[in-house]
């Protein structure tokens, strides 16, 4: 029990062993209603057959969600990056989760990933922009360029999110190679052009 | 001895009493060389008087350099800021260290930051660009709206360092409002716009 405890992420051994001592000694207010939470996601919860997301339903309710953008796909690596958007409140497209990134050392090829189906759904809907978000990581970057370059054909915008500071980073705490961005993607906030000043 | 260490930023009692025995234990390899730094660093230091950076120099050696830029002027709050942008390593113009950014709780108006020489210096040289590199935090986005505001009637194009997702970075680490600012100035990497696609 202390060691599949000390396996989950963020727990060593010595919270897992505190953790399991608290719901043996409360069976009845923790034990239980963990136990019956535990069952309830083995049981109901499902991988949403459309983008990948988890939830209740084979369709996940953000892609039964007639209300949210159809024009718009955000392919993510992971669902906490999903949820991470979501979060953040102001995207409202839909999205497409691809279950990791190609990665060279680990062995993990594009037919590893969700890949196949995102080429189903561009190529069977009708999306205006594909935004991929993966990480700004090396893998990520590297599934970036393989997915541009796989969607490049379709007649779609593609992006990626924008780099740079974090708000509330500060400077001296950021690495160079994204003050080399931020410096290179700075924008104006007076004075627009050149051309304007004359 | 202690209380004085102990108050250097990053060292609490315990490191300051560790610091001070090894000092005394070793004394002509550590304290000595210490020592006769310390009192170079008092008697050659000086803050430049053309931009605030600390060098051996009256005018620093950013300033003097006439290899750089003289077109381009990099405003940020303090030395280690400009540190950070130079270990950047693709800056090439020149700074302007504010020593400090407006805030109302702690009482700092601008009269209390280097911003008259900052006018005067861009009314009496011939920049092209300001770049207001101040941290994106509430305060360093006050001081950037006000100086922007300030300069706003020269005809020079001020400019902000791009904000988004740090390289390297992961998004579900990420706070909401930079997820927000990166999904806002997402970029695009294919079939750039959607005139072209047709």
């Amino acid at each position: 029990m202390v060691d599949s405890i000390s396996r989950l992420p963020g727990l060593g051994r010595r919270s897992a062993r505190r953790i399991v001592l608290h719901l043996i000694s409360r069976k009845e207010q923790t034990l239980e209603p963990l136990l019956s939470q535990l069952s309830i996601l083995r049981n109901s919860m499902v991988v949403c057959e459309v983008c990948g997301n988890i939830d209740l339903e084979k369709i996940c309710s953000i892609c039964a969600d007639q209300n949210r953008e159809q024009q718009t796909l955000c392919v993510v690596e992971n669902i906490s990056d999903l949820w991470a958007i979501e979060r953040s409140g102001n995207y409202r497209g839909r999205y497409h989760v691809l279950g990791g990134v190609l990665s060279a050392i680990d062995g993990i090829g594009p037919e590893r990933l969700n890949i196949a189906s995102l080429v189903k759904r561009v190529e069977s809907q009708s999306f205006n922009e594909v935004i991929i978000a993966t990480n700004p990581t090396i893998d990520g970057r590297t599934t970036s360029h393989y997915l541009s370059d796989l969607l490049k054909s379709y007649s779609i915008k593609i992006s990626r999110l924008g780099y740079g500071v974090p708000i509330g980073g500060e400077l001296d705490y950021l690495d160079e190679s994204t003050l080399q961005v931020a410096l290179a993607t700075r924008t104006n906030i007076a004075n627009k052009t050149e051309s304007e000043n004359v």
